[in-house]
């Protein structure tokens, strides 16, 4: 099986539903639906009764694995969900999630989304005091912690293990009669609450996750906050204030879906101000703007608005490619582009054509657009990009390949554009980016990856010195 | 399982490959890959080395038939392939193509793309004379046909039985050694010729087909035309001139891929044109266009370039929607849109919103997105289609309901705005779309889906009067 | 995958039910286990309800292909179905049954258990008169003869195409409202007739697949006889008296399963005289009497009676074998025996063990059981064989390998004797198979492939003589 | 799916293997075939090349689990492997074995056979010091226990942990470079060791497991040892001296395959003689004995033997029956025993029946093929049964129903006869039992199942004291 596209990886989608009177597998099915982008290698739901708990799991996506049916019990009434990113492994199967677990307190079940820094050292001091590890997912580092803390409520156990782990990352977690959800101090990854009128609650990771079951945004979970969901409705407990904010502003440039609200944020309205102001920065003289489909997209529909060109569709995206293909010779290698985009020759022939993509990894596949569009007749190839230069790799839950692999970690933006063959370049500026996001405290976001201004919390050291940080552990 | 979609659906793709030199069953792989979205119920591949003939076939799309492996013979030089549109019924399995048989003059295989309009009668009188059917697709009857020829050369067997049937079709044939392609006389489906530098032949549905291969587009397979390829290049017979033209004009408007070339006309420039005219007959007043996705997105942005308005997304599609998914209780029903589709409230709040799409079939999905459209802020939502109202039935290999499930075919534009709950709605004119596709002879197209003017060919029956005609055989 | 092991294989089982009162899907999945020892490969049952008719087939176990749910319609009332041995070939799925076609007459579905020695002369003149062949089993070529035929009913059209067959068959045939059972003029292979009290009528190809649903049995089909059962009950149509009988002796040997009677004769009280005369014939001094489980039991145990001696288990079966196993190392494909079979120390140690088994074909598996009696303690290790040595093919319908891998055909009883490496080999003699099968007339039987004696049907030529006669086309 | 069968179920097999130059894991997947009748629910193998470990598990036989290829690592050199019997549960594959976990000590694999009594116990008291529990296997347990030990060396870890449990137990353990075996103080299930002559060791829960490689047997594992195997050979370490030994006696009647030998104690030798001690007992007047095939075929011919009365096939048992079928109607349930087993009418007709099976659970079957018996004419049925009647519930790893559910617990013989509806019964006595395990003291045996003797080791409360002891958790 051949990997048709490479992006940077999001980390997972994780949901929850808390109804006395809805379905919950259901909502939690289309909810994961809805947060499929987020991960498409695995997903899984688990739902209570509140005396009996059960979890169904599998690879793929949700459709996939709830192919027959949806996991149901008579009184069901919490159900959390989750999703996973694409990955590779031997042993795929037993890391997905939700996680569940007996334990002295009873059962529970959890759904994680991000990474912890300090997973290895947790994990090694656990192993010393005699705990088994039976995968190497963060949420069986999480789900011993609360096992082990000595404390008596669920609600003290789970903020007791919280202030001992780092990183980026959001849980939704079910007990048989609660359910709770928890964002990392920092805010790296999004979550927020919704409601029904009917008294339902959920947790989704995006807003988007809410619409699909025609739910109301109540409001975003507080970087640092727990919430706790039962029969009395929504208590927040604060475990984690005062720390550095730091949002990914990749949520914005690439991983959310643009229907989505984070922290207040439109993130179709950040991304298509990206556009604008590329078209600010760029200058570039051209007839037309075009973008690399799906995700160029909105940027450069902005981009056009500003430049005052018409935005059109210089590149066609095949709609059935699926996420692999049957091992290819070399020459389907090379193919592999092509089966996914074609340029159309009536659009781009004779014309200075302005291309809008999100962001450059690699930099392999922008070279073969490049070429693709000049083979049909482009007369110029201006490339925009949407975000700075990716020169740093990131630690809080993304799958960047290691430095040497990001392009922009060795070549300056002249050597990039030389490489992909384009008549200009241009990458977004961070200060371009941060006035992007400005329902936001733009500052209260990490810019690492462009920068290598790791956000170290409070008594952490920082990313790079630490022996574990390559040893990276997902979702 | 529940269908998540309702359009009109195309009737197949085929594909062929004639080389001493390349990986005839990896090219057909790409091209099948490039047509998919002509059909996505069912794949085949068949290959011969000059002495045995083999085919693949399997329902699913064509990376799910062949997730495995390719098929492969040592010495293959000529491959046909086929994708299937979605269709119900018991024995799928049995009606995938290519079909492969064997007769006096050896094997041969073949793939349609297509519909008879008088295979029942042509069926009938082959039983009478003693003949079997083992399937439902119109291949069997043609491959009777031409078993049946009295002709000694497979060139005059294929012309002889091409002169018997009438319809709409586009045919893939192979024998040990030739590689034949065929297109009905009055020229309803697409059909074209390739070539690679290394002597290569290929023939293709669509010049999609051939981009992927990167082979050099040599020209359309001309109404009434038989190629037969071999060794000795390609030869021409012409077995079906002087019909009257009637090439389906939904290929522009829907059915090919915006980066294919029909009869020397862009698919996507006629689209693209079909926005403007649309903003020039409708004159709305509007802030915004925006597209529903991703078929009317071609003409939402030449809409936009007319009005001289932004183009912006408004709605956006899950793009790992899947095909089905789970028979859904009525609420899940009510989500299917949802699912699919969510609006951006950031953009259409408070905005006059012009909705551009390609055709409304039934008008409750339009519906439903209008609806979702007011819910997110939409002052007015005015919606362009750019096609005219589909009133009528079609006869030629579209799967169309029956007359009375087309919305257009029982209310005026009128009832109809008023049944989605738009504030404007506007169908271009066919006069306006005559103009769309002005580098073929616009009356030597078939529009008879919008007027009921059917093309009738020489010595055929009015489609209406004849007693076979709705049953329709696919394929 | 590898093979476990090498039997002679039989040439599927057949199976009718013709039933206003019962359930004919689940009478016929029913008798279709029952006659699972036929044929491993493949299984399918037809349907009608007097007005639609399908078919669902499938690669496997009768309980594997109907895995999830029997094959059913509302007013169900006539059911054919077939299982397949296991053959190889690229496209199995085209060729597994019942065949059901459409032609002039309605629709008719087929089920065949045999083979036809003229079937490749038929289907030659079929293909030269516009035939076309889409399977390579003879049933295609015997619903071709009943569509082409000029008579008017069914009941004639069909026997007038079975007085064009020749060779080894055994049908059954469904239309809208009829089942019909045919058997070849010479008898080679079993079907009889069954009840139940209600009016239900049954077709089997043994009597155990009436045992299954409680059926009483009437009568065995008649060589030469077609019957056909409707609401009027049962019409009896000879249309090829007089030919020379030729039941197939190995039914009795191995084929069938002992429980069932054919013609009369009791296959296990046939196989269990084999053993009593071998006993006579051998004449071995022995300690213990042991069968190669589980075909060489019942000759063993009458071996055992006949000679006064303990029957006990030396080998014993592993009985999760399964059919096939993961292609091999050299290593894996020596240990595939001892897969199978394992020899018990306590029970053949210091003993002269007699073991019996129903036939040798190519030797090598005799032989690694002879050397792991040794070498589990056996003084000495006597082979009897209850049938005589296997030197020709069969024509008929079984797939013994070309004759140089029949171990008899190349070398005498004492030339195989050494190669095995027993003390003694014995071979029942065929005056003594003879003997065995005393319910029916012993000289109406075929012993072919002990001594070329083929049966000649009238106007046949003889087997060997004939250019088809190798092209063998199975079931 | 319906189960065909019920029978008492034995807790699946264990194998293991350590050498520098076999395949490692194609000797345990050979060994796990020739355990498969020890369970057949889910079978897996782990592997170690000294620093990577992996697993490979899933449900279904070993042939469907391993069907397209076998784990591999370069240089593997230990692999041990596992066999689960058929239970119900929802998170079914969760509980496969081997378990394989990350400790501080490294990683670590375990394979379990049998039932751990005071399991749930254990676990109460890890759970409240802290420990997660993800599966229901007592393995977990196990292996926490391992994990939470304070010993430096792994065989002081092991044998701390042994010592603190109690039950029935066969175990492999596999480290990154140890083979470890071991057999619970009390000997109820079996464990042997073997060897190649090229230095290969094998631990297996039969010898079965030895032959099918042509190892050769070098002693059983003794109650209460621990072996540790590696480079250096073998140590033994005793942990459980002086226990009252109780190995499982129906290991002899039923669970283990006729050619093992445990504990000196050949299978087949025991068996046989059960039959001939019941002949003795029983004196029953019969022309003939039949067995219920295939676990009463042993018993049935060391009747025979005794009696001096012929052995002959009265049943005969479908050999592709499967393990279930889809869910019948009330119908088909009665048609169970028909479609796996059929009576000879040839044989029985007339004739006296001496019917021997191993053991009477519930007797529904056993009425069902008396009454198929007499159906086929048979003139009197007499039942010998190779067991006393089981009156009460195992503790010690066997799936007993609860005690309502066995007839002999609420039913005398002389009701049970009634109720099976033979002309006799006979149960072997508890006497007659023991003297057909002669080559081991049949007083260190555990006879529970028939007498309530349970054999409380050291320490233990009676069983059915404690109060956990029906929660019985499986391997």
């Amino acid at each position: 099986m051949y990997e048709m596209d490479y992006k940077w990886k999001e980390e997972c989608g994780v949901y929850g539903v808390y109804s006395r009177t809805e379905n919950v597998s259901e909502m939690t099915y289309f909810g994961l639906y809805a947060l499929q982008h987020r991960g498409q290698e695995s997903a899984g739901i688990a739902l209570t009764d509140g005396a009996w708990m059960d979890v169904t799991r599998g690879m793929g996506l949700v459709n996939e694995v709830f192919r027959h049916q949806l996991p149901h019990m008579e009184n069901q009434y919490i159900a959390i969900g989750h999703v996973r990113y694409s990955t590779t492994g031997s042993s795929l199967l037993a890391n997905t999630q939700p996680l569940m677990v007996n334990y002295a307190g009873g059962k529970i079940a959890l759904a994680h989304n991000g990474n912890l820094t300090n997973a290895a050292e947790i994990r090694h001091g656990l192993e010393q005091e005699g705990t088994i590890f039976q995968t190497s997912i963060d949420s069986e580092v999480f789900v011993n912690l609360i096992a082990r803390s000595r404390k008596e409520t669920i609600e003290e156990r789970i903020i007791e293990s919280l202030k001992k782990i780092k990183g980026a990352y959001c849980l939704t977690i079910m007990t048989e009669n609660k359910l709770i959800g928890a964002r990392d101090p920092q805010g790296f990854r999004p979550l927020c609450l919704g409601k029904l009128d009917d008294g339902t609650w959920i947790l989704s990771s995006e807003t988007c996750g809410l619409d699909v079951n025609d739910a109301e945004f109540v409001r975003d979970i507080k970087p640092g906050e727990m919430v706790v969901i039962d029969d009395d409705g929504v208590k927040s407990y604060m475990f984690g204030e005062g720390e550095k904010l730091a949002s990914c502003v990749f949520e914005y440039i690439y991983f959310a879906r643009p229907d989505s609200v984070i922290d207040g944020q439109s993130v179709h309205a950040a991304r298509f101000k990206m556009g604008r102001i590329l078209a600010r920065e760029s200058k570039f003289e051209g007839d037309i703007v075009i973008s690399v489909p799906d995700s160029g997209t909105t940027a450069a529909t902005g981009y056009a608005y500003e430049a005052g060109l018409p935005f059109v569709e210089g590149l066609i995206k095949n709609r059935y490619i699926g996420r692999t293909f049957i091992k290819p010779t070399q020459k389907a290698r090379d193919t592999a582009v092509k089966l996914k985009l074609n340029a159309i020759r009536s659009v781009v022939e004779g014309k200075r054509v302005i291309m809008v993509d999100d962001s450059i990894v690699r930099g392999t596949t922008s070279g073969k657009i490049v070429r693709m569009l000049r083979a049909a007749g482009a007369k110029a190839v201006y490339m925009c990009v949407s975000s700075p230069p990716i020169g740093y790799p990131c630690f809080y839950g993304i799958d960047t390949s290691i430095r040497k692999e990001l392009i922009a970690a060795t070549k300056s933006v002249e050597e990039i554009r030389e490489y992909i063959g384009a008549d200009g370049l241009h990458f977004l500026s961070i200060e371009g980016l941060k006035q992007c996001v400005d329902c936001v405290h733009a500052d209260d976001m990490c810019y690492a990856c462009f920068n290598s201004a790791y956000p170290v919390a409070q008594g952490e050291k920082p990313a790079g010195d630490s022996k574990y940080v390559f040893e990276q552990r997902k979702c």
